[in-house]
């Protein structure tokens, strides 16, 4: 992603004329994995691509027999900012309405595709945990806020927006869950903050286990949307999803709905479930990090 | 094939404007599977496509809510013939030069990806039975023909030239081997011919065995280019190959070099040298069938 994001503008202050990255995907079908570039102030904006793996391959072949001469024909373009919305459903709560547990996926997807797996299924499984706490008639102790971002992709546009409206609000947000790995076998829990969440998570993974999701991992970041929640101290989650084949579709044009399993999608909402469930629910507070200035 | 090939003027008798298949390939990449479609003289020249498997699941879950209109731009056109030529060499025969053993591949490849698995590989281990040959010093008693048939995909056509050109002299062809379905694992040897194939063919099935190849199959056709040598009568074989990841690639753009595994296709090589060499070096004649005409 580096390579892709930054390449282009490392590349011209070394004085190259465009710059094309080999894909990442994992996908051997002759698909170019692309996503979002951007260019440095100090440095010309040249012309950048991704080339399949077969195609970088047999440039590097041809590389080796002499020069190569490549023509280059990108048609993308860049189009004025519209108007949009972060998408936000809140359950209120019955007892600490103010404190706010967020469940989370995007709802924009890199163009070549659906977005099906990036990030339709998270959108689908947080939706799912408010669906199954009406359905099974519980009322959360604290408000569960059902959000769909808007343009993750561009830049984590609402995302940003999001904690712009709410800074004041920050202490409130008793965590936050993100799903944006698609929809792969869920296996438990990723967590960012202070090491005893471990703890306190442990009934949530026992409940989980049967469905083979009771692994508890910590992690430093564990979703782009509530990143900057998560550095701003924010206890924050995910699911640990087998993502074995996730990077084989997506950002390309076969990132479609028939690349979800219903039973893996079902696993993960009920990760989501279970834990907002507990979330919003626990009896005590949970540990947060200090505050630290959130990542590029 | 029969819908991709015939399609189009079965639906034009119907009142189709257009007619779309589709994709028969087995991967689930977006990928367009495409190949020869031809026009009957007795229905309108409709314009006729190929849909991915995605997008065909898209059209009929949208065709079940209503109907569907559909935009197309269609950029495929048909050039006028060239001249080209099967490439034809000959491991001339030391007792009976007039007898023929012909090991093959096809030269042209569907125009999407670069062909190396339809049919590079057929023709590398065709040109492969050949070498080991030379290398080994063995000088065949039968006449070797190594032929890379021209224009396979477009219609048989240097497969339909040879046969007219040398039409006096099929009883002379004492065998035809072809390989066309990729590098994958060989499994052993496909043949068509009279049933008494069988028994004589066990030794050299003895000595594949032991690279996995050992399996012999009766079967009606071995391989489109030297179909019509099968209709004459002419002993005919072709590798038994694991396909389950052929039509994944095969004409699609996918099908590059990266996806042939050395290994197996050394073991074809290995089947198509053996055979070779047993068919050219054979004490007794092999059991012929009476001719039939060529299929359509």
């Amino acid at each position: 992603v580096v390579y892709r994001g930054r390449g282009a503008s490392v590349a011209a202050r070394l004085g190259a004329v465009a710059a094309l990255t080999r894909s990442v995907g994992g996908a051997d079908y002759r698909l170019p994995h692309t996503g979002v570039m951007s260019y440095a102030a100090d440095a010309p904006k040249i012309p950048a691509g991704a080339v399949t793996s077969e195609d970088a391959d047999l440039i590097e072949h041809l590389a080796k027999q002499g020069r190569v001469r490549l023509h280059l024909t990108l048609t993308p373009q860049e189009l004025p900012p519209v108007e949009s919305y972060n998408v936000i459903g809140d359950l209120k709560g019955s007892e600490h309405p103010e404190q706010v547990v967020i469940v989370s996926g995007h709802l924009d997807s890199w163009d070549l595709g659906t977005g099906a797996i990036d990030d339709a299924a998270g959108i689908a499984v947080a939706m799912q945990a408010a669906q199954v706490m009406k359905q099974l008639g519980l009322r959360p102790r604290r408000t569960l806020r059902v959000i769909a971002w808007m343009d993750e992709e561009g830049g984590l546009i609402g995302a940003r927006s999001y904690v712009q409206q709410h800074g004041a609000e920050i202490g409130n947000h008793f965590a936050a869950v993100e799903s944006d790995l698609g929809a792969g076998h869920a296996m438990g829990i990723n967590f960012a903050g202070p090491p005893q969440l471990q703890a306190l998570l442990r009934p949530v993974a026992s409940v989980l286990q049967s469905s083979g999701a009771g692994t508890l991992r910590a992690s430093e970041e564990v979703g782009s949307d509530i990143s900057a929640l998560t550095a701003a101290g924010v206890p924050s989650f995910s699911p640990i999803q087998d993502t074995r084949f996730y990077f084989d579709y997506h950002h390309t044009a076969a990132d479609t709905l028939d690349k979800v399993v219903l039973r893996e999608l079902q696993e993960n909402g009920a990760v989501m479930s279970v834990l907002s469930y507990a979330l919003t629910n626990l009896a005590v507070d949970l540990p947060r990090s200090a505050p630290r200035p959130p990542r590029d």
